[in-house]
């Protein structure tokens, strides 16, 4: 019974990260299909997501007959139910790309205000948080887990220079408020899937200790 | 062991009602809080969220132990799979509440821009939504649960003027830009709260007839 359930714990976790790279891959792709204003790009967004979403149910489904077949106790349930909420942030990652995709359609093939530098900066910074916060999950590392959340200070901090350049640029040119405002919802977009990861980060020192604390 | 479970699952959906009242009250304090600028109230919405975490932690530890107990299958393994996805979008709800609070501190007692009408009639909209959405799930009513999404409607029209009209204020006053685009950010909380209501609707048609839809 306890090997058979080490083995499906084992093809649960090898199907998280593929959901993770799954994630990153579409937190890359609206974010570079907004650099490049390529709009077939940005529908792709829509379909990659569609992908996460079916994943998404599926691992959410072997976590609960595993949980009944199997019927693990306190460590292990907590394994489960960490799963279970991690799916559940890079399922609202991957709607946050779309939401970026749709942004970059309504830009269109207007030209963009500015040079984008700390947008893809911010996306890179978080894909690298999604990848950190499961390999944290996998190695039930909690330093590495709050790493995450010293990483999102610094997303935080960007998206804060963001904000700031972007009104200064509708104060002293009003022609450009609606798109710098579509430009500071992409911010926002990329700070809350940094926020997700920082989830999941506290949901592993949870599994781990079994506290809840907030590392932000 | 049926009617145990029966009555196991019956303490957690009044334990589910429960924490969608504390959520329907958050998004009530953070927007009364704003609207007549109480920075006392909003601090208090702090606490209220964490009164939420709490519970939702209760509930999903109880989803766990219940599954693992009374290895419920099929449609009784959907039903408590779909409180656990419920109560991620209340907690999520509180969180949006949060951030409502967090910008009522930032505006703090300087003058508001404009006299609030669509913002409170949007909260009032979006707890009528987490009330049906709870009701939906608690009838197993699929219609109910389709007009979630309705409603959803309603509020992104809303959201639409209000967003058409601060950025008109933008451009006429570019004084008004920092509230205008804090009082955006309002607006959209509140959209997002709306659209946990709508995934909730989706995940209790899923739950009556096993087929995953996007109802908007």
């Amino acid at each position: 019974m306890r090997s058979q359930y080490i083995n499906e714990l084992k093809d649960l976790k090898v199907k998280l990260l593929k959901m993770g790279a799954m994630v990153q891959d579409i937190i890359e792709v609206s974010v570079q299909a907004l650099a490049k204003q390529d709009l077939m790009m940005a529908k792709r967004v829509y379909k990659l997501d569609d992908d996460i979403d079916v994943l998404e149910l599926e691992i959410e489904e072997e976590c609960m007959r595993l949980i009944a077949l199997q019927q693990p106790m306190a460590k292990d349930l907590r394994t489960i139910g960490t799963i279970m909420k991690i799916i559940t942030d890079l399922e609202r990652m991957g709607d946050h790309a779309v939401n970026i995709a749709k942004v970059t359609l309504e830009i269109g093939d207007e030209p963009l205000i500015k040079p984008l530098i700390d947008i893809p900066r911010m996306a890179r910074l978080t894909e690298d948080m999604v990848k950190k916060s499961l390999d944290a999950f996998m190695a039930e590392d909690i330093e590495l887990a709050e790493e995450v959340a010293h990483d999102d200070d610094k997303v935080d901090a960007i998206y804060e220079a963001i904000y700031k350049e972007l009104i200064e640029m509708m104060i002293e040119n009003p022609k450009l408020v609606s798109q710098s405002i579509r430009l500071l919802f992409i911010g926002r977009y990329l700070e809350r899937i940094a926020d997700h990861t920082t989830n999941i980060g506290e949901r592993v020192i949870y599994m781990v200790t079994g506290e809840r604390i907030e590392i932000n």
